[in-house]
């Protein structure tokens, strides 16, 4: 069974350390040897984490996939072109592919899928999201007799790792940032895992997956946790919760649609997500029948990603020795994902507020009138620490935003402190 | 595509329902309808949980796996016979089976899968540990890149919830044992469960997927909970420690063997399981290239239990419907379970001592005799109260039971108040 690799970065070269190490282990899983047919790389003369036999470097991926030896393409280059091209050549051809590339997968992942269908082969993308933990086969399979409901992940290392920070040594953003870039755990550029858009990614590919539908980065509504504060997480803090950046796959309640989104949100201290502690990632899941579930471990890293590859190296190698498929893409629901504003939340809000009678009544009367239902109102300090902190029941994203503009403009509110969704107790 | 249900109690009642209602789903995900071709059940007359045409039901099981238009047997009657002369009949008969019969499994799986191999079959059983949690799928095919080197385990509900409900509240076993039974977690009569029988059935199947190797039941050390007092949970609180009963799989340093075991241990608060609450189920793996994961869900209960049946339900039905067979039974490794007394652990012990000079010195010199090494000792009470509380390092079983025994005989030690395990802080 020879294997093209595509990309010889960190878990490239984990990659061909795990299949040099493991040979006989993987011979033995898959009932036949596997061999490195290639790898194609940018540039040969570079050093490498890892030793690889010069002769099989290329730097004509066009050429590597398109050899009628190799029968299973590795694609860990990332990124939209060149590997859009490169896969659907490889499936084209008949190959199969296994992908860690969970931007492409959610811009256009019905073009590889149906590339895959044309040639027969098989689309795995285990790597794609949460690294080494197994969650899209779990989804794919083991709940394909289940009703998923909701998923709520932790699926971006970085910002868990820093809102981790935050939230134990009471640290601001900017401080726990930098400590995440002298770690590692975040770029010098930390646009893509700051403001969401790693996460928005893996959450159209889960939505995709959980309800049977065909979603793309674009349908996710997405906000990052550049904004948070230290004081958003201490007082979250104080009322038994935890700040983390989570993406949210939930069908609607009548079960026609579904909404995707990535935005910082409180969960209770008692769920099982809280205590997912720094560059971890976790993903819950609530199914019909099978209730509550969570899956945890390494999101990201070179061995935990190249770990979810070769299982799926495994699984891919498998069927084609048996001259079968793995399970196609499934979009067969083919729900609608309605707009944020549809999105039914909870909400926590804190406003100063001036400090005479009347104020909660009027403030209530806003919320009153957007038919937003109040479940605890806090109120604090005096003068011009006068506060109200506010935790509502569940209403439309469109309510919730039509009461904060209200509260904007009534002269007894001074500033709407924070806004902050709560999730995870219903 | 038709399939036979054998057992109609709590979770066959589940089978039946959710493949009525999820039928348009299952048809979808499968690529064909399934069909009920028939129900065995022991009485006809009894009253069920679901809606049944009195047509499908039979008490002659075994006619009904043999008739050539079933295509899929369902087994969950539990036991090891008839449901293993069923199984194997159905088997041989070339058709494919779901089970969720974990006993069955743990005692005699090389037969089943032998009589799958021989007509060309799947047999699936993720059912059979950890209910709905999917785990089998992953170990078999997400990790099978990888190299899994310790599974730690919370598989069995009604211990895990009086566990909790003893380090919660205080309450000493039998008044936790007897709160289970009040609100259906135990049974009448509880052997299974706190006797740890149930927690060895599924440590042989999670050592057999996690080694590749075959493992049965009575290979497995098996130690209950019945002795655990409310003072080892207050002494294990005070520490930072919690008790959980545990399946552990662990292989040996020189990776040339295996130990697995069930007993109660003490875990740190701050690891995953530790969180592990109410009749929750939890299983942690430790992966070389993967790292840490940890899967947590429902691990009984007639729906969750139906939904990683219906699963497997799917993947059989697909499978035979690209005539294909799913991933076989892995026991290439062949490696050897080794007996408890090589397994290495560390150990927490509480000694009632005399109370005067000299004391600790006898006892380190015990421990040094038989090579165990001491980590942290604490010196607790007075007079008639005194008390020695030591944690070792690791040690094999072997040297710890001989230190113990030793414990027992020297004249400065009143009693070896408790010895229990420590796991998860390595």
């Amino acid at each position: 069974m020879k294997v093209a690799l595509l990309g010889c970065g960190v878990v490239g070269s984990q990659v061909i350390r795990l299949m040099h190490e493991q040979s006989a282990d993987l011979a033995a899983r898959i009932g036949a040897p596997l061999e490195l047919a290639g790898v194609a790389v940018r540039r040969l003369g570079r050093k490498r984490d890892v030793e690889v036999d010069p002769a099989l470097l290329t730097t004509d991926a066009e050429a590597l996939v398109a050899r009628d030896d190799v029968d299973i393409v590795i694609e860990v280059i990332g990124g939209i072109e060149p590997a859009r091209s490169l896969i659907v050549s490889a499936l084209s051809g008949g190959k199969s592919v296994v992908t860690a590339n969970k931007a492409l997968l959610a811009e256009d992942g019905a073009t590889l899928h149906e590339a895959a269908r044309a040639g027969n082969g098989d689309l795995y993308f285990e790597a794609s999201v949460a690294g080494a933990i197994p969650l899209l086969r779990p989804l794919r399979e083991s709940l394909a007799g289940d009703h998923v409901n909701r998923v709520l992940g932790i699926v971006n290392g970085t910002t868990n790792y820093i809102l981790d920070k935050m939230d134990t040594t009471g640290a601001s953003f900017t401080d726990a940032l930098e400590e995440a870039q002298t770690l590692g755990y975040a770029e010098a550029d930390p646009t893509a895992d700051v403001e969401g858009f790693d996460a928005a990614a893996k959450a159209a590919i889960l939505a995709g997956l959980a309800f049977h539908s065909r979603v793309t980065a674009a349908e996710v509504h997405r906000e990052g946790i550049t904004e948070i504060t230290a004081t958003d997480v201490a007082s979250a803090k104080e009322m038994g919760y935890v700040i983390k950046l989570l993406a949210i796959c939930a069908r609607s309640d009548d079960g026609r649609s579904f909404g995707v989104r990535v935005h910082p949100a409180m969960i209770p201290r008692t769920h099982p997500l809280a205590g997912v502690r720094e560059a971890y990632n976790a993903v819950f899941v609530e199914a019909e029948s099978a209730g509550q579930l969570m899956f945890y471990g390494k999101g990201a890293g070179g061995a935990p990603t190249a770990s979810a590859v070769l299982g799926d190296l495994v699984a891919v190698a498998r069927n084609r020795l048996a001259g079968a498929r793995g399970p196609e893409e499934s979009t067969y629901a083919d729900l609608r994902a309605h707009p944020m504003g549809e999105t039914v939340t909870r909400c926590h809000v804190a406003l100063d507020v001036a400090d005479k009678p009347g104020v909660l009544a009027r403030v209530a009367e806003l919320f009153a009138k957007h038919d937003v239902s109040i479940q605890t109102v806090r109120q604090e300090g005096h003068g011009d620490d006068a506060q109200l902190v506010i935790v509502t029941h569940r209403a439309t994203d469109a309510a919730l935003t039509a009461t904060m503009e209200g509260l904007r403009e009534l002269d007894i509110v001074r500033a709407v402190a924070s806004v902050m969704r709560v999730e995870g107790d219903e």
